[in-house]
């Protein structure tokens, strides 16, 4: 099963970090992103999106990192990550798309801008940070996990860039009870270390 | 089961053309929107986000169109419109992301700008349509619905944004299979008409 992967992506490190907690094999195949390879034939085929990451397995091709979440957790992950009941899969995605919209356009665009020199609005994204980042602490108040009372791909979908906020020059200090989730998910067995 | 409903929403008619076509009953819930009623207690306490579409069932309560989407499918829908196996759900996230995403930061933000005078970008929104919508329309021109070859809640998360796209200034003409799949979505048995 290959993934093509960027390393220094929080996206591509959700799978990877995912596969490494289930400890599930995957072949990386490095992508060549500074010189546009994913804007490219063959790889804008599988993804006209053109975004990472992708991952193939067989004759599968899956774009998104919460779909590829969805996809191996329910392969490959057991119950324990991916619920079969409505109930809980919906309490999840309340999670993905918090993190594929709220955290990509807040503590993700500005790290984006940070590092990566991207052109994006980030004293925009400094303040959707300052909205959604006391939302998210306020839950973890309440849950040590995100949803369902256990650790699940939700974790796994929004811990990436929150982890790596600092790098976007925003300030975890102030919430507490995100640092003690951000602890949580680290000393899970199987925890790879973040980009 | 209550939906908290604002009626041109295009996250809340996802929900609402879906319950039609699945022929469940929701009590729908007005939500003074002009008046800020979704930023205030009591529907703040149970959507911090102050977002709408929210979903009461029972003591079960979910925000996010697509998060509902699939608790009802799940729940309510049969497994026509949301499978059980994980490789049909996954092909059908990758288009619940792209709706809460890609549609959401291009067309969507476009009508928000132009119909309710919010303060979006809508250039960049106009040249995000402009990457999206032919990646959409290829995807059409092979496939009749997004995912798994029938209709299931990708569509239902896709087409409202897109059939309101016009209102946001964007012109559908280009896109000839987009317009056969707006069709081929509003001949459904059960198609509740756009807002």
């Amino acid at each position: 099963m290959k993934l093509y992967d960027l390393e220094p992506s929080g996206n591509c490190y959700k799978v990877r970090l995912f596969a490494s907690l289930i400890n599930l094999d995957l072949e990386l195949v490095a992508v060549d992103f500074v010189n546009g390879e994913h804007k490219k034939t063959p790889l804008l085929d599988i993804n006209p999106l053109g975004q990472l990451p992708v991952l193939q397995d067989g004759p599968l091709v899956l774009r998104d990192s919460q779909a590829i979440l969805v996809y191996l957790a329910g392969t490959y992950g057991g119950l324990a990550w991916w619920p079969a009941h409505p109930q809980g899969q919906a309490e999840i995605m309340q999670w993905l798309s918090f993190a594929g919209n709220e955290v990509e356009h807040s503590v993700c665009a500005a790290r984006l801008v940070t590092q990566f020199g991207n052109d994006l609005d980030k004293p925009a994204a400094l303040a959707r940070a300052a909205v959604i980042l006391p939302i998210l602490d306020a839950h973890l108040a309440q849950h040590d996990w995100l949803a369902i009372g256990r650790p699940t791909i939700a974790d796994c979908a929004v811990y990436p860039y929150v982890a790596l906020a600092p790098e976007g020059d925003v300030d975890l200090t102030p919430y507490r009870h995100i640092a003690q989730w951000l602890k949580r998910v680290e000393v899970l067995p199987g925890y790879l270390a973040k980009p």
